[in-house]
Protein backbone atom coordinates (compact mmCIF):
# COMPACT_ATOMS: atom_id res chain seq x y z
CA UNK A 1 0.00 0.00 0.00
CA UNK A 2 2.01 2.98 -1.40
CA UNK A 3 2.11 6.32 1.02
CA UNK A 4 2.09 8.21 -1.73
CA UNK A 5 -0.78 9.69 -3.35
CA UNK A 6 -0.08 11.81 -6.00
CA UNK A 7 2.06 14.21 -7.80
CA UNK A 8 1.99 17.73 -6.04
CA UNK A 9 4.02 19.28 -8.18
CA UNK A 10 6.72 19.13 -11.26
CA UNK A 11 9.02 21.84 -10.65
CA UNK A 12 10.90 23.54 -13.76
CA UNK A 13 13.75 25.77 -13.08
CA UNK A 14 14.26 28.77 -15.18
CA UNK A 15 16.33 32.25 -15.74
CA UNK A 16 13.48 34.58 -15.30
CA UNK A 17 9.54 33.50 -14.49
CA UNK A 18 8.24 36.17 -17.04
CA UNK A 19 9.90 35.08 -19.78
CA UNK A 20 8.98 31.18 -19.53
CA UNK A 21 5.33 32.60 -18.35
CA UNK A 22 5.29 33.63 -22.35
CA UNK A 23 5.26 29.73 -23.24
CA UNK A 24 3.67 28.15 -19.73
CA UNK A 25 0.84 30.27 -20.11
CA UNK A 26 0.92 32.22 -23.45
CA UNK A 27 1.65 29.37 -26.11
CA UNK A 28 0.55 26.22 -23.90
CA UNK A 29 -1.94 28.01 -22.36
CA UNK A 30 -1.67 26.60 -18.71
CA UNK A 31 -3.66 29.14 -16.01
CA UNK A 32 -1.20 31.19 -13.93
CA UNK A 33 -2.51 30.83 -10.32
CA UNK A 34 0.29 33.12 -8.15
CA UNK A 35 3.65 33.86 -7.89
CA UNK A 36 5.41 33.57 -4.44
CA UNK A 37 8.51 34.87 -3.16
CA UNK A 38 10.13 31.45 -1.21
CA UNK A 39 13.13 32.91 0.48
CA UNK A 40 13.48 30.49 2.57
CA UNK A 41 14.71 28.38 -0.66
CA UNK A 42 16.31 31.36 -2.15
CA UNK A 43 13.57 31.53 -5.38
CA UNK A 44 10.64 32.99 -6.59
CA UNK A 45 7.60 30.37 -7.90
CA UNK A 46 4.90 30.51 -10.60
CA UNK A 47 2.00 27.87 -9.62
CA UNK A 48 -0.11 26.85 -12.87
CA UNK A 49 -2.60 24.24 -11.31
CA UNK A 50 -3.08 21.17 -14.02
CA UNK A 51 -5.28 18.51 -13.42
CA UNK A 52 -4.71 17.67 -9.47
CA UNK A 53 -1.31 18.71 -9.74
CA UNK A 54 0.98 21.98 -10.33
CA UNK A 55 3.80 22.68 -12.75
CA UNK A 56 6.03 25.31 -10.54
CA UNK A 57 8.36 27.50 -12.32
CA UNK A 58 11.22 28.30 -10.47
CA UNK A 59 13.66 31.10 -10.15
CA UNK A 60 16.93 31.37 -7.98
CA UNK A 61 16.86 34.89 -6.51
CA UNK A 62 20.26 34.55 -4.79
CA UNK A 63 23.26 33.64 -6.93
CA UNK A 64 24.89 31.80 -4.46
CA UNK A 65 22.16 29.66 -3.67
CA UNK A 66 22.33 25.79 -4.87
CA UNK A 67 19.29 26.23 -7.34
CA UNK A 68 21.25 29.00 -8.80
CA UNK A 69 24.30 26.83 -9.38
CA UNK A 70 22.32 24.15 -10.85
CA UNK A 71 20.76 26.40 -13.47
CA UNK A 72 24.32 27.78 -14.41
CA UNK A 73 25.65 24.06 -13.97
CA UNK A 74 22.88 22.32 -16.20
CA UNK A 75 20.77 24.94 -17.79
CA UNK A 76 16.67 25.09 -17.40
CA UNK A 77 14.89 22.35 -17.39
CA UNK A 78 12.87 19.64 -14.89
CA UNK A 79 13.92 20.22 -11.47
CA UNK A 80 12.37 17.96 -8.95
CA UNK A 81 9.28 15.94 -8.68
CA UNK A 82 7.37 16.91 -5.72
CA UNK A 83 4.89 13.37 -4.29
CA UNK A 84 2.11 14.44 -2.06
CA UNK A 85 2.48 12.08 1.30
CA UNK A 86 -0.33 11.81 4.30
CA UNK A 87 2.06 11.25 6.73
CA UNK A 88 5.79 12.72 5.91
CA UNK A 89 7.29 11.33 9.50
CA UNK A 90 6.12 7.81 8.56
CA UNK A 91 7.23 8.14 5.10
CA UNK A 92 10.97 9.29 6.39
CA UNK A 93 11.15 6.55 8.61
CA UNK A 94 9.98 4.16 5.90
CA UNK A 95 12.62 5.16 3.84
CA UNK A 96 15.69 5.13 7.00
CA UNK A 97 14.62 1.86 7.71
CA UNK A 98 15.29 0.71 3.78
CA UNK A 99 18.68 2.77 4.00
CA UNK A 100 17.26 5.36 1.13
CA UNK A 101 19.38 8.19 1.33
CA UNK A 102 18.09 11.14 1.90
CA UNK A 103 18.63 15.19 1.79
CA UNK A 104 16.45 16.25 5.09
CA UNK A 105 16.40 13.38 8.01
CA UNK A 106 13.18 15.63 9.19
CA UNK A 107 10.39 17.70 7.77
CA UNK A 108 11.15 20.84 7.10
CA UNK A 109 8.45 22.88 8.33
CA UNK A 110 7.03 25.82 6.17
CA UNK A 111 3.95 27.62 5.50
CA UNK A 112 0.77 25.01 5.06
CA UNK A 113 3.56 21.79 4.64
CA UNK A 114 6.30 19.86 5.54
CA UNK A 115 8.48 18.88 3.15
CA UNK A 116 12.22 16.63 2.93
CA UNK A 117 14.27 15.93 -0.45
CA UNK A 118 15.43 12.53 -1.34
CA UNK A 119 19.02 12.13 -2.51
CA UNK A 120 18.75 12.22 -6.29
CA UNK A 121 21.74 9.32 -6.08
CA UNK A 122 18.89 7.20 -4.32
CA UNK A 123 16.56 7.96 -6.81
CA UNK A 124 17.90 7.22 -10.64
CA UNK A 125 19.18 10.98 -10.85
CA UNK A 126 15.63 12.44 -9.77
CA UNK A 127 15.62 14.77 -7.11
CA UNK A 128 12.19 13.75 -5.31
CA UNK A 129 10.45 15.92 -2.41
CA UNK A 130 7.75 14.70 -0.26
CA UNK A 131 5.19 17.36 0.92
CA UNK A 132 2.97 16.64 3.64
CA UNK A 133 -0.39 19.40 3.10
CA UNK A 134 -1.28 21.05 6.51
CA UNK A 135 -4.54 21.81 6.57
CA UNK B 1 -9.11 27.67 -21.64
CA UNK B 2 -6.71 25.37 -21.46
CA UNK B 3 -6.59 22.42 -23.62
CA UNK B 4 -4.55 20.45 -21.01
CA UNK B 5 -6.11 17.89 -18.92
CA UNK B 6 -3.81 16.32 -16.61
CA UNK B 7 0.03 15.34 -16.37
CA UNK B 8 -0.13 11.95 -18.11
CA UNK B 9 3.16 10.69 -17.41
CA UNK B 10 6.80 12.07 -15.99
CA UNK B 11 9.30 9.69 -17.67
CA UNK B 12 12.59 8.90 -16.19
CA UNK B 13 15.31 7.35 -18.41
CA UNK B 14 17.08 4.61 -16.40
CA UNK B 15 20.46 2.65 -17.33
CA UNK B 16 17.92 -0.69 -16.31
CA UNK B 17 14.66 -0.87 -15.14
CA UNK B 18 14.48 -4.36 -12.90
CA UNK B 19 17.23 -2.07 -10.72
CA UNK B 20 15.57 1.04 -10.41
CA UNK B 21 12.52 -0.89 -9.69
CA UNK B 22 14.32 -1.64 -6.28
CA UNK B 23 13.64 2.29 -5.38
CA UNK B 24 10.54 3.26 -7.37
CA UNK B 25 9.09 0.22 -6.49
CA UNK B 26 11.10 -1.64 -3.44
CA UNK B 27 11.48 1.81 -1.12
CA UNK B 28 9.40 4.33 -2.61
CA UNK B 29 6.81 1.56 -2.65
CA UNK B 30 4.84 2.72 -5.85
CA UNK B 31 2.83 0.28 -7.65
CA UNK B 32 4.45 -1.42 -11.13
CA UNK B 33 1.11 -1.74 -13.43
CA UNK B 34 3.24 -3.68 -16.46
CA UNK B 35 6.00 -3.18 -18.24
CA UNK B 36 6.40 -3.11 -22.23
CA UNK B 37 8.07 -3.58 -24.71
CA UNK B 38 8.14 0.35 -26.96
CA UNK B 39 10.15 -0.65 -30.29
CA UNK B 40 8.87 2.02 -31.88
CA UNK B 41 10.50 4.46 -29.00
CA UNK B 42 13.10 1.86 -28.71
CA UNK B 43 12.59 1.60 -25.19
CA UNK B 44 11.44 -1.08 -22.74
CA UNK B 45 9.06 0.88 -20.13
CA UNK B 46 7.63 0.23 -16.85
CA UNK B 47 4.19 1.86 -16.01
CA UNK B 48 3.90 2.75 -12.03
CA UNK B 49 0.59 4.72 -11.76
CA UNK B 50 0.40 7.45 -8.98
CA UNK B 51 -2.59 9.48 -8.47
CA UNK B 52 -4.14 10.14 -11.92
CA UNK B 53 -0.82 10.22 -13.84
CA UNK B 54 2.16 7.74 -14.19
CA UNK B 55 5.64 7.39 -13.16
CA UNK B 56 7.30 5.30 -16.52
CA UNK B 57 11.03 4.55 -15.83
CA UNK B 58 12.05 3.82 -19.83
CA UNK B 59 15.30 2.24 -20.68
CA UNK B 60 16.67 2.81 -24.36
CA UNK B 61 16.91 -0.80 -26.21
CA UNK B 62 18.71 0.65 -29.03
CA UNK B 63 22.06 1.96 -28.57
CA UNK B 64 22.11 4.03 -31.05
CA UNK B 65 18.49 6.03 -30.31
CA UNK B 66 18.21 8.77 -29.08
CA UNK B 67 17.20 8.30 -25.75
CA UNK B 68 20.70 5.96 -25.22
CA UNK B 69 22.68 9.03 -26.01
CA UNK B 70 21.09 11.26 -23.71
CA UNK B 71 21.54 8.80 -21.10
CA UNK B 72 24.99 8.58 -21.94
CA UNK B 73 25.19 12.92 -22.14
CA UNK B 74 23.25 13.55 -19.56
CA UNK B 75 22.92 10.63 -17.29
CA UNK B 76 19.87 9.12 -15.53
CA UNK B 77 17.01 11.77 -13.85
CA UNK B 78 13.52 13.08 -15.55
CA UNK B 79 13.70 12.79 -19.33
CA UNK B 80 9.81 14.20 -20.48
CA UNK B 81 6.79 15.66 -18.63
CA UNK B 82 3.65 13.97 -20.78
CA UNK B 83 0.22 16.21 -20.77
CA UNK B 84 -2.96 15.00 -21.42
CA UNK B 85 -5.06 16.95 -24.27
CA UNK B 86 -8.48 15.87 -25.35
CA UNK B 87 -7.51 16.53 -29.19
CA UNK B 88 -3.87 16.41 -30.08
CA UNK B 89 -4.73 17.89 -33.59
CA UNK B 90 -6.37 21.30 -32.20
CA UNK B 91 -3.65 21.64 -29.57
CA UNK B 92 -0.69 21.43 -32.59
CA UNK B 93 -2.61 23.56 -34.68
CA UNK B 94 -3.34 26.26 -31.71
CA UNK B 95 0.55 25.44 -30.92
CA UNK B 96 1.75 26.25 -34.53
CA UNK B 97 -0.42 28.94 -34.96
CA UNK B 98 1.85 30.89 -32.21
CA UNK B 99 4.96 29.51 -33.70
CA UNK B 100 5.57 27.19 -30.68
CA UNK B 101 8.79 24.96 -32.00
CA UNK B 102 7.86 21.15 -32.18
CA UNK B 103 9.69 17.99 -33.14
CA UNK B 104 6.09 16.05 -34.36
CA UNK B 105 4.28 18.60 -36.58
CA UNK B 106 1.47 15.73 -36.93
CA UNK B 107 0.02 13.78 -34.18
CA UNK B 108 2.12 10.05 -34.32
CA UNK B 109 -0.21 7.22 -33.73
CA UNK B 110 0.58 4.80 -31.76
CA UNK B 111 -1.54 1.82 -29.93
CA UNK B 112 -4.06 3.67 -27.61
CA UNK B 113 -2.60 7.08 -28.22
CA UNK B 114 -1.97 10.07 -29.84
CA UNK B 115 1.75 11.15 -29.25
CA UNK B 116 4.02 14.49 -30.28
CA UNK B 117 6.88 16.37 -28.51
CA UNK B 118 7.41 19.87 -28.44
CA UNK B 119 11.16 21.14 -28.90
CA UNK B 120 12.66 21.73 -25.24
CA UNK B 121 14.11 24.92 -27.01
CA UNK B 122 10.67 26.08 -26.75
CA UNK B 123 10.13 24.96 -23.14
CA UNK B 124 12.79 26.04 -20.89
CA UNK B 125 14.61 22.91 -21.55
CA UNK B 126 11.61 20.97 -20.87
CA UNK B 127 10.37 18.12 -23.82
CA UNK B 128 6.88 17.88 -23.37
CA UNK B 129 5.15 15.51 -24.67
CA UNK B 130 1.51 15.37 -25.47
CA UNK B 131 -0.97 12.83 -25.45
CA UNK B 132 -4.56 12.14 -26.66
CA UNK B 133 -5.93 8.75 -25.39
CA UNK B 134 -7.90 6.88 -28.00
CA UNK B 135 -10.93 4.79 -26.17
Amino acid sequence: MSQIKKVNHIAIVVENIENALEFWQGQLGLTLDHIEDVPSQASKVAFLPVGEGEVELVEPTDPESGLAKYLEKRGEGMHHLCFQVDDIEAMLDLLKEKDVRLINESPVDLPGRRMAFIHPKAANGVLIELYEIIE
